[in-house]
């Protein structure tokens, strides 16, 4: 993946959160995905695809940071666990992030359309992209707890 | 979900994995999912979008039959247990189903494009559409094992 798309997946997520959940976000330092799980208890998926690229986003939260998000971004108290509520604002969040990371790549020229999301709840499943790109991971902290995104984006796979 | 979109799926994965993995499948009453978790041991997941519509397809296969289908796939012995190469099999068949399938929904007029499947490994995770349309499970019977058909399409998800 381009080092230049990176920062767009970077600025939507701390965008977002920060605007829509009044949360903090303090954005690690990018690496390339080695590890084969995901990190969080809810995550989120969304597909990236035109006519040359495609690519995938997602978000994983760990249970004690999705749930203060969410808590914020509803203006309620914190739930003390995942229910359906929690899983489809990380559907919501997925959504908006990737989709702040598009209006700014598009700007690039890197223009795409984005599938719907997919959200899986559980920590440490294995989740893989079929892809040949790497897969950039960009680990955040919150007062909350943690959570990470990962993207690839490229050129097609050719099988 | 139209009932009329739920052939097209049924059809590609009969035809895919005849063709591709000489697997008989017998396809079962397709019916809506009213479950929250998946039934499968690998599932692929790949989303459909275009202007008006979106949707995501899954497919998700016993660890028993997928080792089957690999096996016949690549003319080789089956395999013990789950790893990359039936995990990557999984993302192609995914592509390869939903594929079959959008090229029927194409001479119906309804046109869309694919994004770049993934693959979620490990059985009863909680794997949700972020989708207000309903989701039709078409569960498939082969001799090495079950597999099972997820498919939602439709208007687009207003928030």
């Amino acid at each position: 993946m381009d080092v230049s798309y990176i920062n767009p997946f970077l600025l939507a997520a701390k965008n977002v959160l920060e605007t829509m959940a009044q949360t903090k976000v303090r954005p690690q330092k990018p690496r390339l995905k080695e590890e084969k799980t995901t990190y969080g208890e809810v995550t989120g998926i969304i597909g990236m695809v035109s006519e040359e690229m495609s690519g995938s986003m997602l978000v994983s939260f760990s249970a004690s940071c999705i749930l203060q998000i969410v808590a914020n971004m509803l203006m309620e108290t914190k739930k003390e666990k995942i229910d359906e509520e929690i899983v489809d604002a990380v559907g919501e969040l997925t959504n908006m992030i990737c989709g702040g990371a598009k209006a700014e790549l598009s700007k690039k020229g890197l223009k795409f359309d984005l599938a719907q999301p997919t959200m899986v709840v559980g920590k440490g499943i294995e989740i893989k992209a079929y892809t040949n790109n790497p897969t950039i991971v960009i680990p955040f902290d919150t007062d909350s707890g943690n959570f990470v995104i990962e993207a690839n984006l490229g050129a097609k796979r050719v099988k």
